[in-house]
């Protein structure tokens, strides 16, 4: 039993958007146990949309397909299918009514190309759009379920958790899957640790690396119901001897970010943190407050960019800077203690170097970053020559430093 | 004539993965004229492959393969072009030697399974690797030219710069595209403003909507070489008039950044720039700093998440806060007022509001933002209520504040 993913639009073939819909979808299905093998994107051309549903229905158990719902004339999904089954289009009133009542609620005038939304193909099952104008809808081709979602992604991913999920083909086996994440050690270095895994465990190990951090999964297939239980057990056996092998390197067991993880351990022990940023310019400070429930235990921070600001708010000596310069120790230092005393936080985190890609010397090359944590138990310092481009440096830097203040609370207790 | 990009690997399927290399080839393909109708991603099978491989090659003219060029057993892209094309494998001393230098270099190991990126299929076409290990190649699949480069981005995108540019099927005629950033007016408006200018100037109108932007592109394509004059002077003159009919909602004729065109309007006035951020959380400082080349301008910011930080490091009155609350025009004003003192900048932006999805009320729904701009000729204030998630919140609050520095600094002049 296999998926399709099918992206409709020329935007994507052109590279104007990078197709965000096919990965979340690709992920939804992996979890539900099904097998995606084909994720296809076609532009706005009548022809090679109706070509593409042919063939893609003859070779898979059901299509998910985004885009070509809009009221534009760009927008062929809904003609397509139609002249696929060869049966006509028919405006649903309870999706018209829907649509026009979107439109006086936002004031909006109702234009005719809009009505264009309300058209299904003759006995289509119509999928309700609970967050916006367009409805999906469902149809059989041949032995294949495809459902047809709005390219819009907060529209798109309700309409698949309400409407697709329960009219999905069951898998002949569940999946079952654990994660967890590290930082800190390469995933070549995971691979060794975890070797012989797989086969012992009768499991599959996925990596996921990106900047800083990696992501291990492990995927346990149960060939049919009465193996469910079976294949659980060995997801989870399999998990418990990764964290044995893996160590402290492993901070959480969940899809947790660094951040994250660090701001619950925060809270847990009514511990609050504040920042010092230079060559980060706000990352981590971004990195923190992009997740609701900050404010339980961060302050703030000051991105003290220019060494003015060093000096005048974080209280960094004008000789320091003079002696040491603005990328060392003894500058990481005054900053993480000015920022704790400014802000008033158990523990602050100051952070300077050089993110590139101008400015590095040979004594000080671009990468090279001093970070220091202040804390109720003193100042610890660290320095790295983090590699890749400036986005990359100050990535790998933020999330180096926000370890070291995990490191610095697990220490307290 | 028709381009394919194919994708591949299980990483992606699976959801793993953004198919980012994908989306770089399509624009990279689209702006050297050729179009790209269809994008195609299949899991690590290599019946899967073949197949593809071979429909693709009945259908198009050129195809660009990314991924499954590595040393594990899951890399099956050499092994099935060669099967395909019915050849054996063949092992390419010179890479071979590359390969075994750079693991000398690196202090690596060379394993037996390294020299597998040394094999291609005999008689193709080998695509030197400036930025890693294996080499991609080349190969005619019937009339096709097909190309297969690594997955990993830096290497993919050099070698397709390199060698696979030079290699390409000429269009027949080529593409001009113009382009302009706007903000702060919907994409739907945008298209009304220029409704009627594709038929006048024969030319294609994109748009890329992304939270608190649009980008308008404009294709002209040209028929045949001696048409190439004229097809570009369409693009240029519809450009113009484009401008002409948005005005000042316009900021950028590049793909330049609304922070990074701030920039370098602060650089060539000689002016600085300095940051009080609540709501926003360091994210306007970061979407600066990401630039490089920022500290020509930019002081440093400080993010002011707690009160005590509003009132301790920028000087908020605690009545202030106790009469208006902390998401006021008032706390604004004073958080801008304290950000230009503490920073000794000639601008200070300074944003406070509710970020959500907590803590609204009726009065200070989620989404509601306050900011003001704090300048050599006074201080201006602005608030709105800001629709979406938290994220998105957070960056249409930060793009419409630095719009506003945008303002008052052209004011200026």
């Amino acid at each position: 039993m296999t998926v399709a993913i099918l992206s409709l639009g020329t935007e994507l073939t052109r590279g104007e958007l990078v197709n965000q819909n096919a990965t979340w979808l690709a992920q939804k299905l992996t979890e539900l146990g099904l097998e995606v093998t084909e994720i296809l994107t076609i532009d706005d051309d009548d022809q090679r949309i109706e070509k593409a549903l042919e063939r893609l229905s003859e070779k898979h158990d059901a299509i998910v397909s985004t885009g070509g719902l809009g009221p534009t004339t760009d927008d062929r999904t809904t003609a397509c299918v139609a002249n696929l089954l060869g049966v006509p289009l028919q405006t649903d009133e309870e999706s018209l009514l829907h649509i026009k009542g979107l439109f006086a609620k936002h004031g909006v005038p109702f234009a005719a190309s809009n009505a264009k939304q309300a058209e299904f193909p003759r006995g289509a099952t119509i999928l309700p759009n609970a967050r916006g104008s367009a409805p999906g809808f469902s149809v059989l081709l041949g032995r294949c379920r495809a459902f047809f979602l709005p390219g819009v992604p907060a529209e798109m991913r309700r309409m698949f958790e309400l409407s697709v999920v329960p009219a999905l083909p069951q898998p002949t086996g569940r999946i079952f899957f654990r994660r967890l994440k590290t930082h800190g050690t390469p995933e070549s270095r995971l691979g060794d640790l975890l070797a012989g895994l797989e086969e012992r465990h009768q499991v599959t190990i996925g990596y996921r690396a990106s900047v800083g951090e990696v992501e291990v999964k492990v995927f346990s297939r149960a060939k049919h119901a009465e193996e469910e239980e079976a294949a659980e057990l060995r997801a989870e056996q399999c998990l418990e001897e990764m964290v044995r092998r893996l160590g402290s390197t492993v901070y959480a067991l969940s899809d947790e970010t660094l951040e994250q993880s660090l701001g619950r351990l925060l809270v847990e022990r009514r511990l609050t943190l504040g920042l010092a940023e230079s060559c980060t310019g706000g990352l981590v400070s971004q990195l923190i407050t992009r997740h609701d429930g900050a404010s339980a235990y961060y302050l703030g921070g000051i991105c003290s960019y220019a060494n003015q600001v060093k000096v005048g708010v974080l209280g960094v000596l004008p000789d320091t800077l003079e002696r040491s310069g603005a990328v060392s120790e003894e500058t990481a230092k005054e900053m993480a203690l000015g920022a704790k005393r400014a802000l008033g936080a158990d523990f602050a985190l100051a952070l300077t170097g050089i993110a590139g890609p101008a400015g590095g010397s040979t004594e000080k090359p671009v990468g090279l970053v001093h970070w220091a944590v202040a804390g109720p138990q003193g100042l610890s310092t660290q320095q790295r020559v983090f590699r890749g481009e400036r986005n990359q440096i100050q990535k790998r830097a933020a999330l180096a430093g926000l370890w070291s203040v995990r490191e610095a609370v697990l220490a307290l207790a």
